[in-house]
């Protein structure tokens, strides 16, 4: 067994082993799995001074989120993770908000439809039509960023592939945090990483995966972005924990997009599980995450 | 033939370009290549106020640089690149002097012992007397960031695995510019930028390789850090070209040093070169690449 430096990701590594069901307990229904990412989103804090009202732009469900000293101008777009089947603007409320808060821009969570009740590429057309909407209205793309986490982060990086495709601009960057972009489930931390990460299984996804595509082809890269042409896209930021069966995704975009002459930064955060970033209110190494985070998206908005 | 979005970057590639021996001339003897070198360090400017003297180090000869601003009880001792066997601190001044300057630091340039005269480990052992020397000086291990540039940036990433396993304390980063970090010429990036990066073949440094190593076995850590075992060393930042025919070998090493669970930054700028930096004259991005990694090692110098 490992022992970690960080006593904060011990803690919460504990919290979550403390979480597993019993091993004889039935699997969650897709409806419980759901509800309890939702009931995660609710424990933690917003910023002071943060509000949050539903919104459809687009056609589409989406939660605005405020922050208190938003510059005018800016707009994040933000797409949560949950394998595609699960999660919400709800379930990654404080998320969105402490990245809204942090880079001084309001937020747009898109509640984009799920499957298996909605296939690919619905998340990806969703996706499409909100930034679309954003883009007619008084959003400019020099003004508007893309965000994601887990299969958010995928979304994301589809997002721009989709945007590419369709002559519409790019974004001023994209943030992706922890990226699931390869539904092949074909790097090497599935095997180098199975020790270390409590959240992520291959099985898991391979499941998650077929809700998704239903039998669509992984590699299309609307859905696999890792098998994308970036050339021409957004310069990007990938922040990522050394301990992920996801790592490979990461590490893999990031040759990718050099391949494709985008700006790329990857950082790997040492230690750090699956989207680090929701434990913000107690892992410091997440806090010091969002601060740079932030310092690039407002770097971006700038440029 | 690539166009280029960035002008700057067009016109070093042009002035690279003309610099090309006819192709009937005979190849450039070692000294003429050493001395080409430091005639080009010698065409930098240096920021105002900086001054530079001789220094024996550790029984290693060096270059002091100290900058206007410089903070005291900080250091950063560099690495000049040069293919393990041309390059110095005459070679490398401005851009050591850049570095320091931008991170308010005093700079050591390390005169390491180069090949063919001297084999590895020679270069090895002179960084690590070095680094000794100065920790055994004033020098804290917190105020002491280690960087460097190709063979000099490889050189670094050897230096840490060396602390190691002498027992000797890690300083606070690492920052590597354009790593030659695998000195069997493995990556794909021989290949796929064999058209783009107007600096280095595979075929030039099979020759560098062979003079540095003699026979000895190009898979050392010490030679090829790709190789090591990196867990416990200091944070690391690379900054690499997209055009570089040894991207691969900084995806490599983001790879290894994510999988080691040490703090990597990795930081491809589209359309560069090999140490792009060493343009920061007439190349926009490479101010803004020093500038980011200077308030990286700032940051490290404050952790």
């Amino acid at each position: 067994m490992t022992s970690w430096k960080d006593p904060e990701i011990a803690g919460v590594r504990a919290l979550l082993a403390a979480r597993q069901p019993e091993p004889s307990a039935p699997p969650p229904t897709l409806a419980e799995r759901r509800a309890a990412m939702d009931a995660f989103g609710e424990m933690g804090a917003l910023p002071v001074g943060c509000f949050h009202e539903p919104a459809t732009i687009g056609g589409v469900r989406c939660e605005r989120v405020v922050p208190q000293g938003a510059v005018a101008g800016r707009m994040l777009l933000y797409l949560h993770g949950g394998a595609y089947t699960a999660g919400s603007p709800r379930s990654h409320r404080p998320l969105v908000a402490r990245l809204a808060d942090a880079a001084r821009s309001v937020a747009v969570a898109a509640d984009y439809r799920l499957g298996p009740e909605h296939r690919f590429p619905t998340a990806v057309e969703d996706a499409t039509a909100v930034y679309r909407a954003l883009l007619e209205g008084a959003t400019e793309p020099g003004g508007l960023l893309v965000a994601g986490d887990s299969a958010g982060g995928g979304l994301a990086l589809a997002l721009v592939l989709a945007l590419k495709a369709a002559g519409l601009p790019q974004p001023a960057g994209v943030f992706v945090i922890s990226p699931w972009a390869d539904l092949t489930q074909s790097g090497a931390s599935y095997r180098t990483k199975a020790d270390s990460d409590p959240m992520i299984t291959k099985a898991g996804l391979d499941k998650n995966a077929l809700d998704y595509l239903g039998g669509l082809d992984p590699r299309d890269p609307l859905a696999s972005p890792v098998f994308g042409d970036f050339a021409g896209v957004a310069p990007v930021l990938i922040q990522t924990g050394s301990e992920e069966a996801l790592l490979s995704d990461s590490l893999t975009m990031a040759d990718v997009l050099a391949h494709a002459r985008v700006a790329v930064r990857l950082e790997v955060w040492p230690e750090m599980i699956h989207v680090f970033h929701a434990w913000s209110g107690g892992l410091q190494a997440a806090r010091r995450a969002i601060k740079l985070a932030a310092a690039w998206m407002e770097e971006r908005y700038g440029a």
